[in-house]
């Protein structure tokens, strides 16, 4: 039996898009294998410090997600935190699954894991808790090594649309 | 046997540090009661959507926060999302915890939680994920009701400072 949503419960999911839209939100790229060893990512705006001792953070994800084989049948993981300048990224890898990694904007990686070109920053994590939610789930990752690159402005992510920092209030 | 951190440890904590100063997040005050009906809360910056359907968010904390009570013996919580024009509230809620309630910018809402004045949404949550990971949590909740305020710019937290939302990308 499938339960027909009341009017309230409409609106009130309608609100709560709403009121994440307007939550501005920083910008990181997920990737990993497939058991099989396919290349798999998508664009988060939920990556979140957790501990910096020992270093853990968390994103959360929808488990129909393409990634998500990856993520429930294997270890590790990187974590890419997107600047300003990588926005088009940011729009390539929330794009169509069969053309995120078509094109010379990544190599392999440590652990053989897909690793982007040209970001600020990023992390090796190992996954050591899937919280299944709904037809979703929140992942703790254990980060094991990474790497700063260039400094670079920071990317918002805000009603849908990517955004520069705006000045100090 | 307390284990001293190496060096290679020592320098991945700061660079984690480092990642996350400068990964932009937007800014929430959650507030809950004690078991003792005493209020608590603090400033999130890891407040994030994990499914509009049924409405779930996900939050970090510390499990030494003085709201930890609150989130461990008690079912419910307020999510308030904060705009630029809330700069000081997140400051006095990331404050001192003995001076984060005195003063009149909150009344007792639903369930007679503590609810802040003038802010751009609220959400009525109940807490149906505690994941307890070293000596932090995850936390997930399930909207229940809420209501939208005026619309207000974003607030962003980064470099330990808040921002206003910068221009299109």
């Amino acid at each position: 039996m499938t339960e027909i949503p009341s009017a309230t419960d409409i609106e009130r999911i309608e609100s709560f898009k709403k009121v994440f839209r307007r939550h501005p939100a920083g910008v990181a790229v997920i990737t990993g294998l497939t058991p099989e060893g396919r290349p798999v990512g998508f664009t988060a705006s939920s990556v979140s410090s957790l501990a910096a001792v020992p270093p853990l953070l968390s994103f959360n994800m929808a488990r129909v997600s393409t990634a998500w084989p990856a993520v429930e049948g294997t270890d590790h993981l990187l974590v890419h935190m997107l600047g300003a300048h990588n926005k088009d990224l940011a729009i390539r890898m929330a794009g169509r699954s069969d053309e995120r990694f078509t094109g010379d904007h990544w190599s392999p990686g440590p652990r053989g894991l897909p690793l982007l070109d040209d970001v600020p920053a990023w992390m090796l994590g190992r996954v050591v808790e899937r919280l299944r939610v709904a037809n979703n789930a929140v992942i703790v990752v254990q980060v094991e090594e990474g790497e700063l690159g260039e400094e670079d402005e920071g990317l918002v992510y805000f009603e849908r649309r990517y955004h520069r920092m705006g000045p100090e209030l």
